[in-house]
């Protein structure tokens, strides 16, 4: 059997490139480390000493503002050098190969790497390159993964629900196109979720995600009923061809999550969005700002759950 | 009666929006806290821990790399995390609203936002949505306000020229695409400035100017008369539709300040510019650069201003 | 006789200009305090407080990720605040001058510029109108210099070689194009290494380069033999007209370094590269990855020489 490129022959958690395959364990010492974070982002200083002179490299081949900011911002918190790059727009473009570039920046004595890129594996492939003590973090490959987005949500709802194995969780939306939507399912069946839903029409949900062990729903009121947990996909009109979905309109009016249906979910349901939202396609402003809404401090945890993962990569978590 | 939507209940500065509107000793205040912060950028060692563990996001909407620096290093100075984001290329253009884009930053435990917008306003409604213990300072928005590019201007003044009260200050040329101007003759008229001229072709004066309490000149060598202080504007190419002005070679014949035409204000009259200079347009290059300019310095007091400004509002000015 | 604008009256490094003109113990300081560096680099914690406080601007003129990020490193490491400027894209688009926008940085009290401008002599042009205290590093500009490209590849030989008066080396490729070959023969000479040759077309060879002491080759066998240090220069096609070189297959045909054209130099023979790599051009990928190629250490030395004249420069070294 092939070891989880992941983890070290120790065991402990050496680059984080998917939630897919991790143990229960490192799930849940990643949570409880975010948890301590929570408290330092909290503080009058928000920093700790943990990565001082260590160098984390934000290496973005595919743009993406806000992910580098929680990463630049999480990596800043620990007291590490962080180094920006937009390698779309350098060395690529002379021709060099995607495994000299980092073999390059490693060679500048990096300690972590966290890496985005359009095509799936590209992170794989630069984890299989690195020497043992430099650390690869996933922070979105293709359709692929997107781990410390999933790790956040998973943060968000031990946070306001606690025990997981009583949890209905209901995730709406494109997860055709969604990087992180199968990881989730993953995730939340490794903690002890009982009952993960999808729902959505069929042409934006794959075919095989009911081998996952996911309830399917294509009627958005039966797929909501009695959620503790509604979890509402991004609509990715950029990676649409235009051909699955008729209107922005009739997607909201069959499965935009509006404050009448969001009553069919638990009083106490909270609502998630890994944003940016497009506000009135697949969420309902009312919604989107009321008080089940749990979107911002999903944003919040999102910092200290990326500490967190830093942290324990470094050997100080 | 509205309360100023920059102070607090206490009175305190909560946000810097604008000059207008700010009281007299809270301008004071600013010029004084800069004061000592110009000692600090003399030392040895440039920094002070006021803002260690603070996250200051320099947010543009719009570029502007002079202004951004200045920011950046202000906030470093004061030993603050700084992330970088230009937005205009970013997340505004998967459609997020501005509102979403800055409570999304706001949820990463920001403490401070410097925003440059294109759009007047923008800082404001910005302000208006954030929680009580973050604070904006307004960096520029559309032709508004750059307050400041303003408190610099006036630290400059006082620094070389101790008293306000007994002074006479020419603002010359391009007044109505100025972001500054209006602030600035603000700013001046509270501390005591008896008398502000503005100087410029009919074109570029705002018709209502004059309501402001200054003295308007369309002859140079008449504005010039007697003058204590003489602030160019810079002639915004980018901004005229070439409808207003003859010619840049017409401009500076009429408006441009020459030696010859400096030696009709006082021998000691300090010369100020906001940069970046046409020169041979709106000032003449033995100007720029003679012994009565003090644009350089200008520069450098925009340092320690700015670290004041910062300082104040984190609570520690 | 002009005194050396690198050097200050006290024949202390002011500037770090070009290699050419350095004297010998300026050039052995600078190894000197590098490999102390080094160990710094090894260490839990890379850094060291010697630029605490002070503000190095990567000043930008021409975009070029890689070596801004060596030079972020370096400054970093060192404890430096560190601003990076891309400057085509901003006030030079302003119709600013050159010379402007350096004096506004500087006032901005910088301490350290590290340039990159695609015109030759820019970085000296820029010393010349800087105070005392501040100091220029020039990090590419046009054709002409890249000292400290030129410094880590004689680091990287000193480190494998140590004894510089026996050896033999072959600098192999586009010397017509190349920003560093010149000054690193220059260095080479003055450190005392006995037999420099040049090998590559016509083309590609200045018809002037023999003033400089080297042997010049057409022949790559001939040219190789006996070598104990083979460094190759990369294929600049991007600056190339297409009428010099017939196609990149056939140059590599002629020049490229194939394991086999490598068994005629010395047993232990390093081969360096100063990357991008052109795989397949200019050298094969068994030579590149195997047993002599130092191309990753020449990247992790290129950090330390940075710390080193960094902190020479400051005072600190």
């Amino acid at each position: 059997m092939q070891r989880n490129p992941q983890l070290g022959e120790d065991g402990q958690l050496r680059h984080l490139l998917s939630i897919d395959g991790l143990p229960r364990d490192v799930l849940v010492n990643i949570l409880d480390t975010a948890r301590s974070f929570v408290s330092v982002t909290e503080r009058e200083v928000k920093k700790v000493p943990l990565l001082r002179g260590k160098s984390v490299f934000n290496v973005f081949f595919e743009p993406s503002t806000r992910t580098r900011t929680t990463f630049e911002i999480a990596a800043k918190r620990l007291s590490a050098d962080v180094i920006n790059l937009n390698v779309a727009t350098s060395s690529q473009t002379k021709g060099e190969s995607l495994l000299d570039t980092v073999a390059n920046l490693a060679a500048m004595q990096a300690d972590m790497f966290v890496v985005r890129h359009a095509s799936s594996g590209a992170p794989y492939l630069i984890a299989r390159h690195l020497s043992q003590d430099i650390h690869v973090i996933n922070a979105g490959d293709g359709r692929h993964a997107h781990p410390t987005q999933g790790l956040l949500d998973v943060y968000t709802i031990r946070h306001f629900k606690e025990d997981f194995t009583k949890l209905t969780v209901a995730i709406v939306g494109d997860l055709m196109h969604s990087r992180v939507a199968r990881s989730e399912i993953h995730a939340l069946t490794t903690l002890g979720v009982p009952e993960v839903r999808v729902i959505g029409p069929k042409t934006l949900i794959p075919p095989d995600v009911q081998k996952l062990g996911v309830h399917v729903h294509h009627d958005m009121a039966r797929g909501l009923r009695g959620a503790d947990v509604v979890m509402m996909l991004r609509l990715q009109n950029e990676r649409m061809n235009g051909a699955l979905l008729p209107s922005a309109q009739e997607y909201f009016k069959t499965y935009g999550l509006t404050p009448e249906r969001l009553l069919l979910a638990k009083p106490d349901a909270i609502v998630m969005h890994p944003g940016p939202m497009n506000r009135g396609v697949e969420i309902d402003s009312a919604v989107a700002d009321g008080r089940q809404s749990v979107i911002l401090p999903q944003v919040t945890f999102g910092i200290a759950v990326r500490m967190a993962v830093m942290a324990i990569l470094a050997g100080g978590g």
